[in-house]
């Protein structure tokens, strides 16, 4: 996120690096717009392949057809990679952001294996494929809509961590009581599992691969169940409370630069009362 | 919904098409009320067959009588249905609604099975008899309580898109990783497999017809209940943050048209400051 | 609830009947006090009392004495009864109330077991014995803090029906879904055992006994349960709504009969603002 | 907490006593900080131990070397007990505060099986060593935000006792409901287990290992998760006006003692209005 008073840097682009860039880069383009779909679909075609192949018998009759499906949205990738890190302004800035690296390790596998291709039997080179799941983070790049909950979920983050700290010292102090209780015969093998088990528990999952058999140790689950019941509640409070700030400051942000006027709304670019040009909105 | 501002489009119906569509599609004269009390005891009546039809004792035992009941039921929802058609105002507006299509699908597999009785041995008839089902859909018409939640849901639906986008990355990367860890040999046979037990397993569903076995795949398990635990508070923030503001502008809405006045109540009639008659509320 | 405008009532009952009614209806004086903290202490005694006998080693061995403890407390409670009965100011009215009734279900078992010894054990008589159960209600006399939630779910009883409503037509098709897709092979046996399932799909219970098998099954009970999660925020923030609400309101509630002034403490008995003495809160 | 309106008491400990002791028990100098990180380190390691060591096969191959671990810890936790006892500015009130009692309890175990080596075979010492998962309580100490948590709970613990109580009555007449229902035949063997189950259900974890399997046990069932899941709204909603209240509260909490102005910041140590220095900030 660039902030709207960095004083502008010389572009030293060429002026097709420029167009490209702003293609790839920016989506208020119809040029933009159709790369981005495409890049969409191609990463949503990426991952169902993914999927798809673990399935034993799709796999065993649509082999090949699947792998070269693969190769080929490999090769695709990779040469989207190129063109970003060619055409990005800040080339080493793209390189080591997030979604960078994540643009390089989606590809790093695939490419191993078409240049290796003696290699794809091995398991750790399958393994490493699995990575092209991440790609689906890129499209978080499009959903401006989540702006408001992530900075209602910062502005929480030290009531939820306190809250998460006191939820696991408390399945500390279950798992391991739990574990006195019951005992390795009744599935509480290790306190490690005990702990498991109050993790399933206090969320209310509750699988049941492990449940108490003593009556002290089903009493000592109601008990979790409930306090899990009751503090449930807690993150949610924090949360909405959060949010509702966030709702509250995100109407009052943006204030007039000429008259100082506050509570624009988050479209409007003047001043609703003195018709100033307000500063662009931050990107999302 | 028909905007108040719309102009009067004339009228061409005899007068018994008007007398009987007032009793069928209105509710504010005794007739109506009659009619649509009728309808609601039919439609119930009609789900109860279909569920009690499908015990296997009971549909031993009471087989001929249930389908007798089934053919009347069926042929006063047919009659139901005409009889909407020949009185609606606008009978293809009618047809193409959404409840114009819940009444077609709901008596077409019945009246099939009547109009081919040798058919009705046919698996795919019995299972289009289910259809029936849809038409419990019907008795939505008469919620007019629903509007205030409809509206608050409308007003987080981007909101609340984001955040199942922002649920569904993570139960992919978590089921793609799970697979990975686990494994077919314990239960993890394929990634869709492996994304339903991290879907069950992160809305604290928890089934327990898959579950870790391994202590890593045990501590991410941990992890994603921890996870879900926490942001199951994020869509009921949202929604309380939606419902809050609704009520707020439900108070808000109807202003007066001579003097202006805002914040009537849902059921005024008339102007609470200058008497003027009010604008009718939108229908629901 | 008498409303404090209700025209007193000439009272006709001797002056010990009022002495011991004060002792037995109302809790402001030591004597009743005591008699309050005997009455909960003999119902908890009561229900501790069922619940051993439950277990069957428990009564293998202790059976004499548990009776024998449940004939004393069956008369104590038959005298309480009947003490009620006598000192009520209306005694039709309390045998008509909900705890009357509760009061005389309660203690009726008992009495039968006492009066028939012979038909201890007939089963059925077991069975109403557990009615006592209901006695624990009685402690909900004391608590006055239940007011507040009572009168936020009432406000929001008309929003929470809409959901339930729109809850269980959810789960009446998926239940039918699932037993088309299912199938009775896959434990999904009739529509009502595939509406139980979706019920504890949907409210994220999942107890496993029953389970998809197949892929679409898994598909669809995979969006239940993310369905469910969406619309588990719903009643949430109904109620949250109605209690901030309801929490504002009972700060506004009593106003002055002299000067008008609301927004008087609940325990405030003098006007804050000209002194005079304000109407009696409602009796809880 | 220490009021800043209590008397200064005269110090009456030697200097190296009060160095140390400010080291030991506050956290605003670099020494107190090191002193605080290495404590905590210690804390997690001890705890890491004692999980670890409930592994079978680690304790088979690690034994001596977990022992002997433990053994060091155990003895700098007791050198940090006697310091924390020397250097305290009231000895007696640290050793009768919660933290103290905290202190001896994690502490006495460990001690025990060093000084009687030839008991450490014991069943029971070993269960007593687990206490020192209590001494992860002392992290608490360093975490300030979680008071606003702290006071939202406070502000609303009448309302949630409410709901518990209520909770535990439905629980105990649905438990009972079920075991009349179902019977010892389908697993509900008395009254407490039928209520074990009502709980596993009525907070939706549903374990799975004991469930309906007759349609009018499904029924009730099905009754009690949609009641759970319609309650378990009440004490989010609780909360949540809780939280909200609280943080209200805390921006108006501290006032002047100079013009009486409210609503400074938490960080803020002077009156925003007229300068004047404010008093200290209640201590976490």
């Amino acid at each position: 996120m660039s902030h709207p008073s960095d004083p502008p840097r010389p572009d030293r682009r060429a002026p097709w690096r420029v167009t490209l860039g702003n293609i790839i880069f920016n989506n208020d383009t119809p040029g933009a717009r159709l790369f981005d779909l495409a890049l969409t679909l191609m990463i949503l075609l990426s991952i169902l392949l993914v999927m798809v192949e673990s399935v034993g018998p799709v796999r065993a009759r649509l082999g090949p057809q699947l792998r070269g499906a693969e190769g080929a949205l490999t090769l695709l990738f990779a040469l989207e990679f190129l063109l970003r890190l060619v055409t990005a302004r800040r080339p080493t800035h793209y390189a080591r952001s997030f979604f960078g690296i994540v643009d390089l390790l989606s590809v790093l596998p695939g490419l191993l294996s078409l240049l290796l291709p003696g290699a794809q039997a091995f398991q750790v080179v399958r393994a490493l494929r699995l990575l092209r799941i991440f790609r689906i983070l890129k499209l978080g790049r499009y959903l401006s809509e989540a702006n408001i909950i992530t900075s209602a979920l910062r502005a929480s983050a030290a009531k939820i961590t306190v809250f998460l700290a006191t939820v696991l010292t408390l399945v500390l102090i279950i798992g391991t009581l739990m574990y006195v209780v019951e005992g390795p015969a009744n599935g509480y093998t290790s306190i490690p599992t005990s702990i498991y088990w109050a993790i399933v528990t206090i969320t209310t999952v509750g699988y049941g691969d492990i449940a108490p058999k003593t009556g002290l140790g089903k009493f000592i689950a109601s008990a979790t169940m409930i306090l899990g019941y009751g503090i449930l509640a807690v993150p949610t409070g924090i949360v909405t409370v959060g949010l509702t700030q966030a709702h509250a400051q995100s109407q009052a942000r943006r204030s007039c630069p000429a008259c100082g006027e506050a509570g624009h709304e988050p479209a409007a670019r003047f001043c609703k009362r003195c018709g100033e040009a307000l500063p662009a909105a931050p990107e999302p």
